[in-house]
């Protein structure tokens, strides 16, 4: 029997929503599926696409329950509580990581088969302790993790080059977050590494290599200082992932992703560029890091790891 | 030479970031040139919606001024004043006239050949107002008008028969607003009218069907309640617009335009289904109408000449 | 376990291909499978359509057999054996017929759960052939019927009104063929019926209208004495019905379908506008027809009511 | 004032056709023009396309000469005669060359303002052949080169190494023909080199590789063997520049350039990986290439060079 595809999406604040908006204009899945502790938010938004249902396909979107995501193929995690006034990063941390504990139960007893993707910061963190807390195996649970870092550090060399992002081939990898490393060895536009070449015309200048590189590790921080929050860019992240769990594409792209020895690194979740396809993460590529890259990367984990102790975890 | 395709979006609150987004997903133009009175908000926009390009296409979005438009095909006015506790509605018509005096002198000046799409409400009365003040023909200026209600209305219908929205023809005209009239009469699914008929099986049930169109025509009150404002289906209207331009598509569309004579109505802007072209309006079909929904066309024509009336124009 | 999504293609002629290569170019499955009697052929269609796989998506097509259909949701049947010298219409039809028990019979054994898409000629007799051979529920197996007739007569009537041929809402119903019948009293552009009215400045000109319906309905005669066969507006055609199902869309087309009284018409296939989702034809519409039309309808009916005896169904 | 897409296509052979139906279907302009010797060809293929019109968008497709080119923002060229029983090459390259004089003397009087997309084989030679033909620059002359090879070489390695095509990093350069280059010191997966490595559990085995290269190589003969002709990729190749250009993309694909002492090379045309946008080759690339590498391409040069001595060129 033919299936229905149908997406969840589990918290619609400012990010859930953008990435139901971008599955929605996409017309990725038949039936989208909105759940929020504010249900009458969720309606409103639900309502809102629906209304332009008739403009852009034939996508079903309301809002709904956990019971209601039994058919869902894939679920969306965007839902976290936000900083509290003099709250420390520790005991927010706690707090997330209690909204989790009720969200993967109640996706446990609802959707075991689905595909998970969380985008909740930190992301590294909150996949992990996804992954402890399900039943489901850990290959079925992704971080959004440095795809998003990605995207943008493809955007700026494209910027900086002149050409179309898509033809950048770069990657940022390890933590989502200050810690996360630029793999410089390996950015290569038209088959060209651009590492201390010239390329297009345009010189490797270190310093303004470093300063795009900056750029994209803190885009967060100059984002929130200009319009409040994040959203759009990470809204697009989700719906690149859905489309390529959908398509069973078997996509390389780098997301937040656990460590069983890989470069040293075990049992901890930072990004790497992952096989993506029908069954969640269906391989791992390992590309050969300068010295300094796997240094930075085992320091991201390391970093990582700091956290998790300090959860208990 | 080939045009690179550039679209302007001025006011980047939630209906013009909702635009930008849906433009952006669906990849309508080469450049987007976002402009807002808070000049770092439009900059925290652009770059969130940078950091995705890789992920969508090659669509670059940046903040800039109204001289950045000097190249935009098609200019979005979404921008807008909110009204003050306490001030009356004509009070806040005559602030928004005033930001649309500016707004259109600057566009008058910089992009005179720009196809302009006016989405601030009231919708029908701005779309006056901006037809007034610019040097430009007033079928270069689409007001979004029922062109949003009427997608709701059509996703109301499609989930009561069972069936694809867009297999729904069916149109909401007049004003934007309390005053809107559902064209019952003319109605239709799969070549058949559905009014007092029974069609795949549901009879056309009065009571249920006045709901429905009430449910279209308050849907903006009740996603306020809900979420605060509305934007996402306005966002894909914007969008539809904007891709029925470009691409000279001439699809006939219910939106704002300067009524002369039709129907008895004159000199003022309302909305009837029209061919969206190259040049704008390019033409207006002019549906026969059951003796109510004519009367009712014209009670809200009286309407919006009584709002004109007031703000002396 | 979230589904891949795999479509199969029997008969790779200039048909079947242009399908693939619609289905191919627009993504709409992850998988498809070819099968010719001449396997070579599938191998070389299959293989010089994955060559541009990179460029549109990640769709894998491979020429198979019968057997790697075991995972299909939809068979498109487009395969048939071509008229020969001297050969009777009917001597053709029992030999078409033939070739069907035998791709029936193979589709039964293994994708029994398939949606079928019938496109071979005379395709409202070899819809219902197909439908007398399988097991599976008559709603399961769609012909292309009158959608193709539909295409060219909106695609017409667009150009004379110079609007997109999207907003012209206009049906041919019955037999894809000579009997086809033109539903005018229900074309509407906008809103606004056509039938002896002025729309957008244009008469209904019974004449040139007359002109336009022969066009329509002798335009596969005109383009294969162009081109010598038709292929490309049958292939969108097939990748339309593919995504209505695929995407459980519930659109309103007009295809051959089973008629149980419906008209007053029995036990004969022809096409009527008919809801289409994931489980083949949903439901059918049924205008309200103006007294020569059903006449038409009807006579339509007769004619393929005549087929049928012929050929001792 | 906003240009309306006309996109040209001269010669509705099977890769013309092939090409024009990718536009179609992607509705990548508004204007598809298509010119044949044989006027009633490309007559009945573009009102076969045509007829499939309202299924996929608005584009209008119509026959015409090249005076109706006026407006044409891209020609592709995918007119040449066949070879003829006991003709040489030479023989055949000089009657083609007769009709790229006669094609581009048109092109130079109707649209000398377009950029042209050379794509009739052999394609490096006809590309120059039309850049010492036409007036305008030789970056507005485009031949499709290696980008088809490039596809299908990437095709072949995304099925060996399990992943999206798209997530192939490689490149083939030079001629498009038996002494193309595989660049396989550059192929990368997810950042990661493949030569000599193992990637995704798969060890780079050497006499698989070079199959996988022979296979690509020579594609088009196997399939030539196969269906007679190949169209659908080199097709889809053809719309993926149209597009680049219409979207001033600034993307990197290898396509067909003159080289002015790249690598040594001079007053050739090969395939490099080239930065495309409006304004046709807007940039190239040159990726380091090992011994071997370098060594083909010269060699590559050095037959291309041959075959231009031979024309007198």
């Amino acid at each position: 029997m033919l299936q229905r595809r149908v997406v969840g999406v589990v918290g619609t604040g400012h990010v859930g929503v953008a990435a139901a908006y971008a599955l929605f204009i996409k017309g990725l899945a038949s039936e989208l599926i909105l759940i929020d502790r504010d249900a009458r938010r969720a309606e409103g938004e639900a309502m809102d696409l629906m209304h332009g249902q008739s403009l852009v396909g034939s996508m079903t979107v309301r809002a709904g329950t956990y019971a209601d995501l039994h058919n869902a193929q894939i679920v969306i995690i965007s839902a976290g509580v936000a900083q509290r006034p003099g709250e420390s990063r520790l005991a927010l941390l706690h707090r997330n990581a209690e909204v989790f504990r009720e969200i993967i139960g109640e996706l446990d007893r609802h959707a075991p088969e689905a595909i998970l993707i969380v985008a909740t910061n930190p992301v590294d963190i909150l996949t992990y302790v996804a992954q402890e807390l399900s039943q489901r195996p850990s290959e079925h649970i992704i971080g959004t993790g440095t795809l998003l870092d990605t995207a943008r550090f493809r955007a700026l060399l494209g910027q900086y080059y002149g050409v179309d992002p898509r033809s950048v081939h770069a990657y940022i990898l390890g933590e989502h977050g200050d810690s996360e490393v630029a793999i410089w060895s390996q950015v290569a536009i038209g088959g060209q590494r651009i590492l201390n070449r010239t390329v297009l015309g345009r010189p490797f200048d270190r310093t303004r290599m470093q300063q795009l590189f900056e750029e994209a590790r803190t885009a967060a921080y100059a984002i929130i200082d200009r319009k409040g929050y994040t959203n759009t860019a990470i809204g697009v992240v989700i719906a690149r992932l859905v489309e390529a769990i959908l398509d069973d594409e078997k996509s390389v792209l780098p997301v937040s992703v656990r460590l069983n020895g890989e470069y040293g690194i075990h049992n901890v979740c930072l990004s790497l560029p992952c096989v993506i396809g029908l069954r969640g993460i269906e391989g791992r590529v390992l590309p050969e890091l300068a010295p300094d890259e796997l240094e930075g990367l085992r320091r991201s984990a390391e970093i990582l790891h700091q956290s998790l102790r300090e959860l208990s975890l």
